[in-house]
């Protein structure tokens, strides 16, 4: 007979990395601390106006299904957005997803069955984790290193680590949490491990706009590597829209794309208001992003020269997104981040921040890094 | 070395069952046929204004992430609704989640192992099969009986099929396709079997305000299997809000929902714009649905009856959803009708309806049956 019981998968998913120190933050702001969310890619900058604006002025009597891979007005405008800054694509070649997350999922499902490994830079984006175990896919991380401000490994690290169930790699750039962004020559390094060894390249761009000094290669650029590469994209951060569940998974593979689809058929449609404020968002003018960016940088400015100047701490300049990894002189980050919350207020504010152990898989890498803690730039 | 494949759930996942159609419904509009959808659950009866105006009328400055488990406002106005229709559940007993869809899915990654066996009554709903091939779950099909008008199967006939690898049993009910609504002592003959076999029971109940005479009785009621029932709910149908995507998963098992909560974690949040509208709902006049129920009790009428009124036709009488499937003097439903899009039309006008194939598993069944197309009466 069998028993009532949660599954494998269940219990091995990891719970989200700040769980812990949730009920910190509640007690601080209950003593009336102001808490300052650095531990989250939440942005305060404005939503597009006018993207609301289209939401608000929907004259949708019957709020239907959409189509499955999205509106076709809304792709054909996404399309003309990807070729303005170099990605050469077709509407077909899009699909809407209900966020970044979804894109991911679908590139798990679609390409790695499951006891495949997929290989990634180290630290990485928590979630990834977590969509490993519902695919039943193993993480193999390769791990980068602060002193090279997380740089990509060598072609030899990730070269010693490609086994026969190695069917992927995944890069975020620039990177979440470290702010990484890669360089042409990395990029190139890239397209030679995955053309060599048959791979796919899942590309997380959700912080393409976020660059402060050189502009991101998409990974979709890469000549040859057209049939490997799956790009997966989302409106959260580009227009503050975290909360709309809106990306897309943009690859040159039609088989991909079809294996997609029936997963995306399932599921039936991508959330239909954030489609309309995706669309909207196509036609905000080309410098649209310019001040977002300016303010960005302006921040990254600011906590990278200060938390530097403070003796024993380290902390690598971004090259992109709103993210920063700095190396304190504490023995454990996440005992810091609830001291910080616990027991430290300065004015009657304090800091939540994000334990870089939540960013890695290599237990032993834990136990060293555990001094990191990872700030998020995206709220003053 | 690896090679650059598709996955094998992704060879496996089943296309929509109307894929083959399409074409030929563009085709016959196209030549300027109408073409009446009765393919797919999508209402044409208005979405509420009210609701509507909720998101058009927001003022959200920045559209941001909501609780990985939803907006607690909602959780708390959707706990009211439910107690309204005796069903007793807190907040922190719902969990919001992107439509119905990831409620299901969500229920078999928390409960179901990969190779866990899961018995539905045959047919049913075509998309739990896509959900069972992403979560690595074996579909076990009880065929019910269209001279019994879909009835629940004996429990004898569940028995036999039990296994020690049986960890759930999902029911529809009102059942999509089948508009069967289960009776108080089906409902206490699924108790029973749960109960002895220590199973889930996951009880999709997308259509519970869709019934025609019979009050639904919701699987929540049902006494002693608090630990072993969840609820997956959707407004799409209800408030005719399919493109919302809002849905939501209720249960009393605390280690179940906290599993889902995990799931629910890496995703990040349900979407924002479609809790507005779905909190909007809730506020509506306890009688809105009146008018709507009449006008769906009416088309079953219709519909019914007339096809009944033809020679080798035989519909049951459905309870409750907006479904019918009918027994045809055709030899092949999947040639009816692509014939009735292809060659037929009355006055410039056509049906487009969905073959009962793509809502079997059982081989043989589908051979047998397969003269039975099923229609939707969302539209008219």
């Amino acid at each position: 007979m069998s028993s009532l019981s949660i599954s494998q998968r269940g219990i091995e998913m990891p719970a989200s990395p700040i769980r812990k120190l949730v009920p910190f933050a509640e007690n601080a702001k209950q003593k009336g601390i102001h808490v300052y969310h650095l531990n989250i890619g939440q942005p305060d900058i404005e939503t597009p106006p006018a993207a609301m604006d289209a939401v608000r002025h929907n004259h949708m009597r019957v709020l239907e299904y959409t189509h499955s891979a999205g509106n076709e007005s809304y792709r054909q405008k996404l399309a003309l957005y990807y070729k303005s800054i170099g990605i050469d694509v077709s509407s077909e070649e899009i699909l809407i997803t209900t966020g970044g997350s979804e894109a991911i999922f679908f590139s798990f499902l679609a390409c790695l069955n499951p006891g495949d490994e997929v290989i990634i830079p180290e630290p990485f984006y928590a979630n990834y984790n977590g969509f490993a175990v519902e695919a039943g896919v193993s993480v193999v991380p390769v791990p980068s290193s602060i002193q090279d401000g997380f740089a990509l490994p060598p072609v030899s690290d990730f070269e010693k680590l490609i086994t026969d169930r190695t069917k992927a790699i995944i890069i975020c750039n620039p990177n979440n949490p470290t702010g990484y962004l890669y360089s042409p020559e990395e990029m190139h390094n890239l397209r030679d491990i995955i053309l060599k060894h048959n791979l796919y390249l899942f590309s997380d761009e959700a912080y393409r706009e976020f660059s402060y000094g050189d502009t991101p290669i998409s990974a979709m650029s890469l000549k040859g590597a057209e049939q490997n590469v799956i790009l997966t994209d989302t409106i959260s951060k580009r227009y503050s829209a975290c909360g709309a569940r809106m990306g897309a998974l943009v690859t040159k593979n039609k088989e991909v794309l079809e294996t997609v689809l029936k997963f995306a058929q399932a599921r039936l449609s991508p959330p239909g208001f954030a489609q309309i404020l995706g669309e909207a968002a196509t036609e905000l003018p080309a410098d649209y992003f310019e001040g977002t960016r300016q303010e960005y940088k302006n921040r990254r400015d600011a906590l990278v020269r200060r938390l530097n100047a403070m003796e024993g701490v380290f902390c690598p300049n971004p090259g992109g997104a709103f993210y920063a990894m700095a190396s304190l002189p504490v023995a454990d980050s996440e005992d810091f981040c609830r001291w910080l919350l616990e027991d430290f207020s300065y004015n009657n504010q304090t800091l939540m921040m994000a334990p870089a152990p939540g960013f890695y898989a290599t237990p032993d890498l834990v136990k060293t890094r555990s001094g990191w803690p990872m700030c998020s730039m995206s709220r003053r």
